[in-house]
C-alpha cells in the first residue's frame, strides 16, 4: 500500500501547495489565482472582478453554546468581506451556502440570515445566491465574497518593498481574548451550572463575536492618495500574517514591541489569565484588522490617519523577521497562528 | 418558547423564500439574485458575469463507499458549471472549498483534486482559490463556478412563452438508476460481503458516478442563431425542473411520455429491478442535462440538432402541468425530485 500522509504531518499550506501544484490557467482574464487574500478576474481595462471563499465549520470555527446565530452569520460576512478590502477591492455580492443537521429548527436559521442581513446592510452587500442542503451532523456555513478593484490599486502580499512602513489598523488580541472569557464561562457552566458571568468584558467580546472590518481606514488612505504597498488581513494572528507577507514578497522585518496598539481590556483580561498580552496580540486569531506596508514617504500621511499604527519597517529577506522588544532585544517571529489542522 | 419549525415541515424551497425575503438588492449591477441557476451581475454594456455555487455534504449527497474520490471531484466541477451552461453562459473559472476529517489522507485528498483538475481541463476552467479546512466528522465539497454570458443571450427560468417547443438533451433518467446498481451491490458486499457486480451496467455508473455536461450542445443552438426562451439544467429530475420553469413564468406545460428520450441500458436496468422507466425518467436526479423551450418557430432547425428532443409544448397557466401518455391521457405532473431535507 502506498504511504499515507496525514493532514497533520503537513499543515493547511502543505496541503494547498500540493493539491493546487498541477491547476494552471487558461484565461487570460485570471490576473492572480491561489496564493492571496482573493483571487483576481480582470474584467475590464481598467477593473478587476476580485473574489474569496471561507468555510465555517461548527465544532471547529465555532461553539454555538456561546455563539448565537446571528452574530455568527454578521462574523462569517465580515471575515469573507474582509479579504476583499486586503486587496483594496470593494465587496458588493456574496453567496451563502449552508449545511444544517435536523437539530436546527427554521426559527434558528432564521437567527443566522439576521445576522447576515445587518452585515449585508452594514458593508452594502448584495446577497445573491447560495444552497441549503442538510447535514449529517451540526452546521457548516461557505460564503463566497465578490467586489471589485481598481486594477492599479489592487493590493497583494508579494509586493512588500525593503524599506517600506509596516502598518496595522485598531488593535491587536482582543478577539483571542474574548474567545477565552468565553471558553471558561462554557466550562464553569457546564461544570457547576452557575451563569456565565461577561459584565465588564464587553469590548473583547464583541471583538469576537462580532468583528467589524476596518472599511473606513481603506476610505483614508485612497483621500490621502496612498496606495499600500501590500496588504492582508490579520485573520489567524500577526505573526502568521507576517510570514505570508515577507516570504511572498522575498523580505524580512523588524516590528517593535512598543509600537503594537493593544486595547485596555485586552491586557486587563490578559493579566486576569496571568497571559503575556504580546501573545494574543502576535498570535490571536480572528482580528480582521488589516496588515499593510507603504512607502516610507508616506510616514507623515500616514501617522495622522485614526486608527492606522506604523510598527515596523521591511527589511532585507536576509535580516529574518523580528520583534524588537521594549528592552531593545532581536526576538525571531514564529509563525504559529491559528489552524484547523491540528499538528 | 416561540414555535419552532422543522426545516422538513417546510422543505428547501420554503426554507430559501423564508431567509431571503429581508434581503433586497443595493447594487445597479445586481441583475438577477436567489433563483435562478445562477446569480448574475452586469459587467460591461454588453455582458454578464453569472455566479453559481454548490455544497456537497458525504452522507447526503454522496457515499465513499461507492464513489471513488476522483470521480466525486469531476462530477462536482461538472455540477456547478452545469448551471452556468443553464443560463446559457461560458464557465470560466471555480473555487473549491473542502472541509475534512482526520479520517482522510493528503493521498485520498488528492485523488478529489484529481477529479475537479481533469475536469477542469476538460471544460477549460481556471482553479482560482478555495478554502481548507478539518471537519468533525467526513467530506463536505463547497464550489462556486463564475462565467461570462453575453446580456442579450442569457436564459432565465421565469421566461418560458405558451407555445414555445419543451426540449432536453441527451437522455433521462440514466444516473438514477445507475445510483440503483451500486445501493444494491453497496448492500450485497455489507451483508454477504460479495465482491460488486458493475459489469454490464458501465453506461448508467458512468452517468451517476462522472456525468458530463451537454457543453456541444449549446454551441450547436449558438451556430444556429437560436437562443433558448428559458432554460435550467436537470439537477433534481425533469418534473421537479418543469415546475420550476412553469411556475416562475406562470405557464403550464405538455410532455409526451412518448418523446421522452431514454438509453437502452436504463431501460434494462429497469426491468431488472421492476421500475417502470417512466419514474426515473421524470424524478430522477444528477441528470445534468439541460431542460430549455424555444420559439416553435424553430421546430425544424431544433429537430436537425443532435442530442436535442423535443418533449412538449407550454400551455397557458390553468391548463396545468401534464404528461400525456402513450394511451393518449392526461396524467398531471408532480414534482417530486430529490430533496435533501426528509419529508
Amino acid at each position: 500500500m502506498t504511504k499515507q500522509t496525514t493532514l497533520a504531518e503537513i499543515g493547511e499550506f502543505g496541503l494547498i501547495e500540493r493539491i493546487t501544484k498541477p491547476f494552471t490557467h487558461n484565461h487570460k482574464s485570471t490576473k492572480y489565482g491561489v496564493g492571496d487574500d482573493c483571487a483576481v478576474i480582470t474584467s475590464s481595462k481598467t477593473t478587476c472582478t476580485v473574489i474569496t471563499t471561507d468555510m465555517l465549520v461548527e465544532g471547529i470555527h465555532f461553539d454555538l453554546i456561546y455563539t448565537p446565530l446571528k452574530h455568527l452569520g454578521y462574523k462569517a460576512v465580515v471575515a469573507n468581506i474582509s479579504d476583499i478590502y486586503a486587496m483594496n477591492g470593494t465587496p458588493s455580492h456574496i453567496t451563502v451556502s449552508i449545511a444544517v443537521s435536523a437539530k436546527f429548527s427554521v426559527e434558528a436559521i432564521e437567527q443566522l440570515y439576521e445576522g447576515i442581513h445587518l452585515a449585508c446592510k452594514t458593508y452594502t452587500i448584495d446577497l445573491i445566491g447560495g444552497d441549503t442542503t442538510s447535514s449529517v451532523t451540526g452546521l457548516t456555513i461557505s460564503i463566497t465574497a465578490i467586489g471589485t478593484a481598481e486594477t492599479s490599486a489592487i493590493t497583494y502580499r508579494n509586493t512588500a518593498r525593503v524599506n517600506d512602513l509596516i502598518c496595522v489598523t485598531g488593535n491587536l488580541g482582543a478577539a483571542y481574548m474574548g474567545l477565552q472569557i468565553l471558553q471558561r464561562e462554557k466550562a464553569v457552566f457546564t461544570q457547576a451550572g452557575a451563569q456565565p458571568k461577561l459584565e465588564g468584558y464587553e469590548y473583547v467580546l464583541q471583538r469576537q463575536l462580532k468583528p467589524e472590518s476596518p472599511k473606513n481606514v481603506l476610505e483614508s488612505l485612497k483621500k490621502a492618495n496612498i496606495i499600500p504597498t501590500s496588504m492582508i488581513d490579520i485573520s489567524d494572528g500577526l505573526s502568521s500574517e507576517l510570514f505570508h507577507i515577507c516570504k511572498q514578497s522575498g523580505v524580512g522585518c523588524n516590528i517593535y514591541e512598543e509600537k503594537l496598539p493593544v486595547h485596555e481590556q485586552t491586557v486587563e483580561v490578559c493579566n486576569e489569565f496571568s497571559i503575556e498580552p504580546l501573545i494574543p496580540m502576535l498570535h490571536g486569531g480572528d482580528d480582521y484588522e488589516l496588515l499593510f506596508t507603504v512607502d516610507i514617504t508616506n510616514y507623515d500621511t500616514i501617522s495622522k490617519i485614526q486608527d492606522i499604527h506604523i510598527i515596523g519597517s521591511i527589511t532585507q529577506a536576509d535580516k529574518g523577521l523580528h520583534l524588537i522588544s521594549k528592552a531593545g532585544d532581536h526576538v525571531p517571529l514564529k509563525a504559529q497562528g491559528w489552524t484547523s489542522f491540528a499538528q
